[in-house]
Order: C-alpha cells, then structure tokens, then sequence
C-alpha cells in the first residue's frame, strides 16, 4: 500500500477486551495482517486463543497472536499508547460529545501531531465497552448501521475500522462527474451472443480462440461505460449485418 | 438510518458465488441485516447453507438465508439487475481499465440514473471470481490493503463494501479543521487519581457517588479536546490544592 508519508511514523495497535470468540480473535489477526496493523493486545481473554479455531481463521496473521500482548486491564494495555479510540454500538452513546461518526476518523487523526502509537479498543462480543471503558478512550466512534439491528460482529467492527483508518492513504483515484444511463450487464451479455455469432460467422474469430477475443470486446464495452443508448445501436448493426450474412441473395 | 432521498428507492442485492464457509455465509446475513440489505442470492453453495454454524453467525440476519434464492449461474443471479459491481483481491486485476478502488463507489453509483437493483458480487474464498466472471460486472472494485497479503476474508470483504456503500448516506458532521496536542489517555487518567483525591478531601464528592461525578468531568475534558499543555496546568493547580489541603499549617 502506497501511504501518504503525513500517516507513515503512526503505530497502530489494536485492542480487544475480553473477546469470547475463537473465531473472532483469528479473524482480528488476519485483518491486522491485511492491513499492516503494527500491534494486537488483548485484555483478559475468556477464551483459549491459541485454538486450532483461531489459527484456521488468523491464516498467515497467526504470528499476531503469538506476539500479542496479553493485558490485565485496559489502563495496562494503553499505557504506551499516546492517543486512544474506541468503537461502540450503544445508540444512546452516540450523543455524547466525545462521541463522533466513524467516517470522521481520519480528520480527527489529522488534527493530532506527534501521535507516535495509536491504540483503539474494541469491546466484548455479547456487551461491547462499559460507560466506563469508554471514558478511556480521548474519542468515539460509531460505524453507521441499520438503526434496528446496530451490532456488528467483532471482528467485522474491526475491518471496518481499518478501511476507514487506512481509506485515504491510497493515492487518490477520482472518477470524472458524469451522469450516465449504462447499459445493463444482461443487455451487454445479450449483445455480445450475436457479436460472437457474426464474429465467427465472418471468420474474424475462430472457435478456438474466440473467448479470449470476446473479452477483450468486454473489457472495453465496460470502460467505455457504453450508455443503453449506445449498446442498442450496437446491437442493431450487429443484427443487421447477421441478417445479411445469412440471406445472401437478399443483399 | 437516516438516508438520503437520492438513494432511497435503490435496492442492493448480494451475491455470494460459491461459498464454501458456513460461518462466512452466517456472518454475511447478520451483515445484510445491519446494513438493510434488500436481498441475498447465493450461486452454487458448496456447503450447507442451513447449518448450525451458520445459525450461530446469522443471528437475527437468519431470515436472508431462509429466504436467499439459491442460483445456478452468477447470470441468473443477476438477472435482475439494472447495475453490477464485483470485488476483486487480485493485485493483478486493479490495472484493468474497468476496476476501481473502492473509496470511489459512492461517485460511480451516482453517476447512474434509474438503477433500481445494484447487484454485488463477491468471489469464492480460496480464489475469487475468474476473470470471464468478473466481465459479468459493470465495474470491479479492488480494497485497498497491505499489498503483501491482500486477500480479505469473504464476509470482511462484504461488511467493507457495505460500509462503503452507506458510509456518506447518514447525514455529515464534520470536525472543524484545528490541529492540537491533545493530552494523552494517561495523561488524563493520572490528573484525575490527583482530582478524585482532592474532591474527596474536600468533600465536594463522597465516596460512594465519587464514580459518576468523576465520569461527568472526564466526558468534559475529551469534550474539551483538551491539550497535554492544559492538562499539565490542571494538573498543577490540583497538585496545589492537594498540597495545601495537607499541609494546613504552612499555608
């Protein structure tokens, strides 16, 4: 991953209180992997997290468990941090005002200097972080959801959050403000059965090579972002040509 | 969640092809659950979809399984659909002309009018989607990870792209730009054991109720966003009282 060099002294550690989940804790691991997390803690476990469960789960990530700090308590585990988030699920958190939308994370990192080691705590499965726990933390975040079902699976809070944290630090790849009517992946499949049709029946292509031909044709369709408009006019020449390979004396 | 009437007659439909993991499968209709996903389709399923496993990752999401349509081909799957993006891991995959990062979704999904079904299609979890099923989308969004070990796991891949997708339809609350020192999580902790002791001395707060004022004057300071040197002057004012509280004769 390409990071903006403003992001590329941070130290990342990530910290799961209490996780009961096998599963969940290899998944973490994982996911530190996937996005070059520098540390995992983990406080209190109440679960063996040396499990054939985690590991099947953790895959190459397996090595962050084995190097993982494992805590007595969350003051312990943030100890070496110099700025602390949290994430929470509670709905009736979110009005609090060190409380704030996940998809602000990346401003309000912006806004501290001289943050060596940046810890976010993740809560229990079943009930998350206590008022408390929370306090802990110097902001807040929470992952918008639907409104009636808000808890996120652990694990998934977490990947969540590591979008979001590394999200703009990919250099940036905007698409042009264009308002079209695209033509439907049904429609370009159907067009393409006749174009294949002609194509070979013209002797362009050849049975053999003819896949590799038509998705090259596809490729293109695609990045041209062919309105439905253009698809049918295409399909209307195609049709017309067919027509007139097979009736010959009609020409 | 509140939505933008922009987006509010879309519906999104997930496609899983080929999935071979009961707990991925679970934890992908608790996800179509916490997002409002419309509807859930599955290609080919190479497990037991109705399993216990997947019962326990589901949870209330269980529904999306019990009503899934089970498809033979990723064409019938998207059938239906208006508009088709896939996810890919594949490194190789991100310099086609049709595949984009992901954190530009929102833009593209604007770019087209009268979409009413936005089909996603998410690869098997040992290899993805081949290249001729990729063809089958519109448009290709690889997640920017470590590039070292890209591959996401299936339902993390399907809860950051649903993230994504409804990450700007909650309505905005930006941070004002400012850049502050802000005093650590430590920090904060160390002046209020100092605080807590001079309230009690005091006896401004007693012992039993001590936790919650305490609580109320922590949400202030992170409220406060308050800076190490604020912190550090709060401190020795405290550090003062205290002082002078047990030391009555020099005073």
């Amino acid at each position: 991953m390409k990071l903006n060099s403003k992001y590329k002294d941070f130290k990342l550690k990530i910290i799961l209180v209490e996780p009961s989940g096998q599963i969940n804790i290899g998944s973490v691991a994982r996911l530190c992997l996937n996005f070059n997390v520098d540390k995992l803690a983990i406080v209190n476990p109440k679960c063996d997290i040396y499990s054939i469960e985690t590991k099947k789960m953790a895959l190459k990530g397996i090595h962050f468990i084995n190097e993982c700090s494992i805590c007595t308590s969350i003051n312990d585990a943030i100890n070496d941090c110099d700025l602390v988030f949290a994430t929470s699920g509670k709905s009736e958190y979110a009005k609090e005002p060190n409380c704030d939308s996940l998809k602000n994370l990346r401003k309000y990192v912006e806004s501290h200097k001289k943050v060596k080691i940046l810890g976010v705590i993740f809560g229990r499965e079943d009930r998350g972080l206590t008022n408390k726990e929370l306090l802990l933390a110097n902001k807040v975040f929470t992952i918008g959801t639907n409104s009636k079902f808000l808890s996120l699976n652990l694990s998934h809070a977490v990947s969540i959050f590591l979008y979001e944290f590394f999200r703009n630090q990919t250099i940036d790849n905007e698409l042009p403000d264009k308002i079209i009517e695209i033509a439907s992946s049904k429609q370009i499949e159907d067009s393409f059965s006749e174009i294949e049709r002609l194509l070979l029946k013209s002797g362009y292509i050849l049975p053999h090579t003819s896949s590799a031909k038509i998705s090259k044709f596809k490729k293109f369709i695609h990045r041209a972002e062919t309105s439905k408009h253009e698809i049918n006019i295409l399909r209307g020449i195609v049709h017309q040509i067919n027509w007139a390979l097979e009736n010959p004396e009609k020409v």
